[in-house]
């Protein structure tokens, strides 16, 4: 035993599992969370209850939910027609964030990828097309990571919908505040076969 | 609303507040979690909750505790007699896991200190005292901290205790695996003084 009572060593654990944290950190957040009891432990034992009883895979989308639907597919002002399509659920957070996209998701939950031997079947691609054609969607955007399966997994998904879709992806460029000595050749190389007058 | 539930949302908030997190490894942490419901999610909300629920102060040594006795108090194979005097329960910890103190503690709760307006009575001192004739106590570790104020509080309390008691404090010197070049100043000077024969 490391010095703490049982109960509090299993805790110590547990978050030291956590991505981010360590033995060490873990220590700190379990000291600090019991130095704030009214605070911060107790709130953080009832969301994480709340969340450990409500979490779920949303049906429709494959966001993470509290509902059969998560918040964005059951949410009506929300606009039908176009359906972003991601890699996982972080990336659709990701997207969120920005707040410049408001139609539908779908979350893949993975990339093709021959080294992982994940083909088209793992990453239900069926239920893709059948939502395609029940929410009538006139507009797909592809926002797969650019990384070499996330853009084969693209290509593989763009030759697989119905010529009546037009089928996009988000933009390659400088990033907004990036300077372009701290750029890769790449995405300098794609900027510039991108450019736009203005 | 950056994507996720409600639920999930407010957990993340929580989560962000922790030392050693922030708003993203909050919500990386978060997703991790409910993807190992079974493994991660459900076993951290129990033992958080246990932890909520049975967290207290150790009456005794100030030690962090899941009942009125800390596991250290209560155990009867500590030796009586010797007491370590340190100044967080963090401070405890690091003393237990390099396991080469078998007695007994006693944490302070932090250091005298002119600037926090922090004096001998917010130290509960005469506690220590009492403990010190109780437990028939022979020798008083001071394992505080190499800072200003660490320093002080060892020399005030050594000068409150009686003369039958060995005051002795925590040796200074080079770090087991310390290279001499990356070390500081004051440290190799008083590696130097401490010197011992071979």
């Amino acid at each position: 035993m490391a010095g703490p009572d049982g109960a509090i060593d299993h805790l110590i654990a547990l978050m030291a599992k956590l991505p981010g944290l360590g033995p060490r950190s873990a220590r700190r957040a379990v000291l600090h969370m019991i130095r704030k009891r009214a605070l911060l432990l107790i709130p953080l034992a009832d969301a994480l209850s709340e969340v450990a009883r409500t979490a779920r895979t949303c049906v429709n989308c494959g966001n993470v939910a509290t509902a059969d639907l998560c918040a964005i597919c059951s949410d009506d002002r929300r606009q039908n027609g176009t359906l972003c399509v991601v890699e996982e659920v972080g990336d659709l957070w990701a997207m969120e964030r920005a707040g410049a996209f408001k139609g539908r998701y779908h979350v893949l939950g993975g990339t093709l990828s021959a080294l992982e031997d994940r083909g088209p079947e793992d990453l239900g691609l069926s239920h893709l097309a059948e939502r395609i054609v029940a929410e009538q969607v006139s507009e797909v955007i592809l926002a797969l990571n650019a990384t070499v399966d996330g853009q084969t997994t693209a290509h593989y998904i763009a030759g697989l919908l119905e010529d009546g879709v037009t089928v996009t992806s988000l933009a390659q460029g400088v990033p907004v505040g990036g300077e372009l000595d701290y750029l890769d050749d790449g995405t300098i190389s794609a900027a510039l076969k991108a450019r736009k007058s203005i």
